[in-house]
């Protein structure tokens, strides 16, 4: 099929969204233009202003387009509690889970050597200056479970221990509703090594 | 979670999107601001481009930024063939299945009297002009398989009687490569009341 040239480079332009192929490309672009003018002029709009307004929260590096985050600028958050995360959507998943009241640092990535990614591509400097602060308790280490993932918690394990705070990383195990029999080996053995005592008071 | 206000409006701007829930424009409001700032751009200029410039082709009324959209000013068309569709995105359907070298006229919706929708909203009119020119030698009524397009394929059908020229309805039956169990009873007993001879030659 060929389409008229703008109608062309918005198909492949809708394609840098994630998920979105071929197919939802042509529904999503033949939809805005066929029923939805309205829709189109404020995506338009919305995207303009956050990709020119939005930046990094200067305490833990999500995307902000104030200088503190939400999270930072909230008083009532615990101080001493901080959550290490990869990404802004980590982030977004901790926050969501409903318990966590810490603070949080983003890393935008995680430790990986032969893609050029280093301390200082992760904001560790960042990280340094609010460890030296003295106010963080507990710095919890939420990168994920992945070879990556492992090397980077170890790696600012390291670091917490220069500044005398103590670090902790999440747990790994069966997930919650997980049948036993669907989950895969490396992830029941390590739920088996980490078994925790039961209280039966 | 609380976004900051610019990206809050980005996420709600996204839903416009068909196929688009709270989650995904997350994802993809995420991956545009953390990941693809280049792509968030061109798609900003794309989206803003063709809302701009694409209209109706003055003689299909298919989305088109030109006067006259590809399939209309492709002169190795047979002009004599003009298949009826609902929405441009029927009409890529149908280009994209291969055979079909005619011509198109797209009615951007489907007669439903209690929406308004009647045949002046249809370009009703424009197709009269058309089959008034005389080239048209067939008129096929490809409007979906439901009350609403088969009343307008019925409606479009007399239309095209008024000129002379003779209407013809896609088929209906069982799908190719489709199991005779899984198939609806209404599809089959289409299919079975619409039966053609074998050629046994």
């Amino acid at each position: 099929m060929s389409f008229s040239p703008s109608l062309q480079e918005l198909l492949d332009a809708l394609r840098c969204l994630p998920g979105v192929g071929p197919k939802s490309a042509q529904r999503m672009a033949l939809h805005l233009l066929e029923k939805d003018r309205g829709g189109a002029a404020r995506l338009v709009k919305a995207m303009a202003d956050a990709a020119e307004r939005v930046g990094l929260c200067t305490r833990c590096r999500m995307l902000t387009e104030d200088r503190l985050c939400p999270v930072c600028a909230d008083v009532r958050r615990e101080e001493g509690l901080v959550c290490v995360v990869e990404s802004p959507a980590d982030l977004v998943a901790v926050e969501d889970s409903g318990g966590y009241r810490g603070r949080y640092f983003v890393l935008l990535g995680r430790l990986s050597p032969l893609d050029g990614v280093g301390p200082s591509e992760l904001g560790v400097d960042l990280l340094r200056e609010l460890l030296a602060e003295g106010a963080v308790k507990e710095l919890v280490l939420a990168t994920s479970a992945t070879v990556e993932g492992e090397a980077t918690a170890a790696f600012l394990g390291g670091v917490a221990a220069e500044y005398g705070v103590p670090a902790s990383r999440i747990a790994h195990g069966v997930p919650m509703g997980g049948e036993l029999e669907f989950v895969d080996g490396s992830t029941l053995y390590r739920a088996i090594e980490s078994r925790t005592a039961i209280d039966s008071a």
